[in-house]
């Protein structure tokens, strides 16, 4: 009877915990300056939640349960639906606009596979209660600000930008009934992910020959504004319903040069984004190399808070996932090493010295200082090296001047200097530079 | 279709979140100080990890489910299983002692109730691999620490603590069956919780007349070591195997002296811990009021790791929710009051200047101040209002003077006081007072 972890989830040893609170710390300091609140909802919703606007790839892979009482729940995939719910609950006492973050932990039963896990963590971005492009616009500079935190430059990262309103007006120039717009929406974001082949298959079976894939096909090639501009004036009128959404994507591009952000940015009609819910502007930020699956992506949802039985609001966010992230951030060298540290390790010179080096221990942590020891009696050599196994900055040692003047032997654990000071004002300020006085600030931690 | 939050779940508005933020900070803190090191695992695990030893009672209350393969996992209703899986997965790597914390997020299926809600924060601290009951005092410690970081004197919270070896040498003198200990031991941390009567009338249906509940009762009243030496003289060599347990007790408290946090503890034969893996001293914290339920408990599990199919490795620990702590807390008076917070507040003179406005707040939140701004052009008296009611320290102009000398216009929000400097300087450090100078230590969020 050995127990492993679930199939597609991951145990967070100290390092790799580590590592991924370094991560949501990048996340929350981000959300914070960019003046957003934190927010956070259940682990689990009712499954209707999911299975009523999020659509069907979502629905299939849902981890669902049972309470006692019957009802149907499901572990959440995403977050979007808790936010809207949430905002609807309290849609006439929020003060507007709404600008939330979140870092959820997610869980989708899909096939594991590299960039993907049964369960990870979501970085959740959202203003709701804004239709001006401008909100766009923000939420793609608050994904650009933390690229830059964690040291991506726009010759490592792009947010490839889109409008579902030029898709769908294009399609609709293409004949592709409104109806069957989710549909199509669902196609054409597997392109890039599977083969060209299996798209053109798949796109057949869904619109047989009405909707020929070879007029779909160029739209997925369409990259930045000039070549969009391009395509409009090629399509000769074509594209009437396309040309009247340019001057939406053109503002939103001038918003992103307000920012200081668009050598980060750029158009391009591939992208539409699997979930069914987006109305507006949809984007995702991939690494230049496209060695990976999106980092992130989102967009804008106009309808979804009146779909979840709430008001009509419009709402814009994304999310960055953390497994896609990481392995992008490995890949170009850019995790930071991080161990553990400690700022003192108290050591008794002999067994009888125990009771005040404990005293010690609680006096120092109670003080606001990282403080270990040993659980065995030992060589102080001994110790001395596991004070510094421990990456402790002080090791102090309780001897003989402790019983005799109250004085406690410290060991600078990066210079090797050595000096005795009274016990007291160790306690008082344990990391202060040898003899130099004892006033040093409090180290938050 | 409106959606509610699942029974027994809690939405985090900003203003709750905020407050679980500091808690979940203080038991951060605290565990860092203290020597821990973060871990976290899956927030399901495979359903055998909870059924094999947790005890009857959290194997009730599993939300359980299954994934795409059949495989029949729950969420975590507690964290120490999964503590004892990974430690048993890298038992021979680790560097010992293992001194670990984390913060999960647990769900039981249980009656919502005062103090009981279906899904809730654990803070849990272990210590694995050391069975000196220095570790057991460590672990309380750690406790108490986290009592004074709140604001919890020993007026207000009072350690219970007792051992299990102690009890069960008490109901073997009584002759409860070795077989028949966990039973023993469930019934008996009902003390408390339910009526004495039903507690009674369960004790007859589990015991018979073969150990009457009249031997027991006695039991649950005595406090105290003093109390303890008592009983034990008062038996008449009756707790003879009681009696062998009393020097590690009295270890115990001996070295809960040398840390200096007495006040806060006291021997209680009441407290014996609903979960069946505990072997050894076990506690519980509670109001001195006992207005509410336990705030948290841990005890020494040395068996626990080996029952996972690990090697044999003694553990001891504990765990404290966040609800019955913040009820607590809030009926002391001692939740913080927390608001939102801004470094800075951008403001557009007119439509026209918006784009350097933007500009501007791009380059602040890139400095790492938290910056935010309209999204509406308004008079620039309502959007010092709007700076003023999102709690800015300065609000910031950007108006003719900036069009005509790239000068901005700065008001803070504290004093009232009004400036103008240049952009870069401002950019620099935004906080400055008045016209002293631009330096200032940038600020980490």
């Amino acid at each position: 009877m050995k127990f492993r972890a679930a199939k597609g989830t991951r145990d967070f040893y100290p390092d790799a915990m580590r590592l991924r609170t370094w991560l949501t710390d990048a996340w929350r300091r981000v959300s914070l300056r960019n003046g957003f609140e934190e927010y956070d909802g259940p682990i689990f919703e009712h499954l209707e939640l999911y299975t009523t606007k999020s659509g069907d790839e979502i629905a299939s892979q849902l981890f669902d349960l049972e309470d006692r009482g019957g009802r149907r729940l499901a572990i959440r995939p995403e977050m979007t639906p808790t936010l809207g719910r949430m905002v609807n609950a309290r849609a006439q006492s929020l003060p507007r606009p709404i600008k939330w973050f979140s870092v959820p932990r997610l869980c989708r039963a899909e096939r594991p596979q590299k960039g993907r896990l049964r369960e990870f963590f979501q970085w959740n971005i959202d203003i709701v209660g804004v239709d001006d492009v401008l909100a766009d616009a923000e939420s793609i500079l608050v994904a650009v600000d933390f690229l830059r935190e964690v040291g991506l430059g726009p010759e490592d990262a792009v947010v490839r930008i889109n409008s579902r309103r030029l898709v769908a007006a294009v399609l609709a120039d293409l004949r592709v009934p409104p109806d069957r717009m989710d549909k199509a929406y669902a196609l054409l974001d597997k392109a890039g992910k599977i083969p060209r082949d299996a798209l053109q298959a798949m796109w057949k079976e869904a619109f047989g020959d009405a909707v020929p894939f070879d007029a779909i096909e160029p739209l997925l090639g369409v990259e930045g504004l000039d070549h969009l501009h391009e395509a409009i004036r090629g399509a000769k009128g074509g594209w009437a319903a396309a040309e009247r959404e340019l001057p939406a994507i053109e503002a939103l591009f001038e918003k992103l040069d307000s920012f200081g952000i668009t050598e980060y940015c750029n158009f391009d009609m591939a992208i539409v984004r699997g979930l069914a819910y987006y109305t507006g502007v949809v984007y995702e930020v991939f690494d230049r190399g496209q060695a990976h699956r999106a980092i992130g992506g989102g967009g804008r949802y106009d309808n979804l808070l009146r779909d979840l039985g709430g008001p009509a609001m419009p709402g814009v966010g994304f999310g960055v996932g953390d497994v896609v992230i990481t392995d992008v951030l490995t890949e170009a060298g850019k995790l930071p090493v991080l161990k553990g540290e400690l700022d003192v390790y108290v050591i008794a010179a002999d067994a009888e010295l125990q009771p005040r080096a404990l005293e010690l221990v609680a006096q120092l942590r109670r003080g606001g200082w990282s403080t270990d020891f040993s659980y065995r009696a030992q060589s102080v050599g001994k110790l001395l090296r596991a004070a510094s196994d421990r990456g402790a900055r002080r090791a102090v040692i309780v001897g003989q001047e402790t019983r005799d003047e109250n004085l406690v032997t410290i060991k600078d654990l990066t210079t090797g200097q050595q000096t005795r000071r009274d016990w007291a004002a160790f306690v008082a300020a344990p990391l202060a530079a040898g003899d130099e006085g004892d006033e040093q600030a409090r180290r938050s931690l």
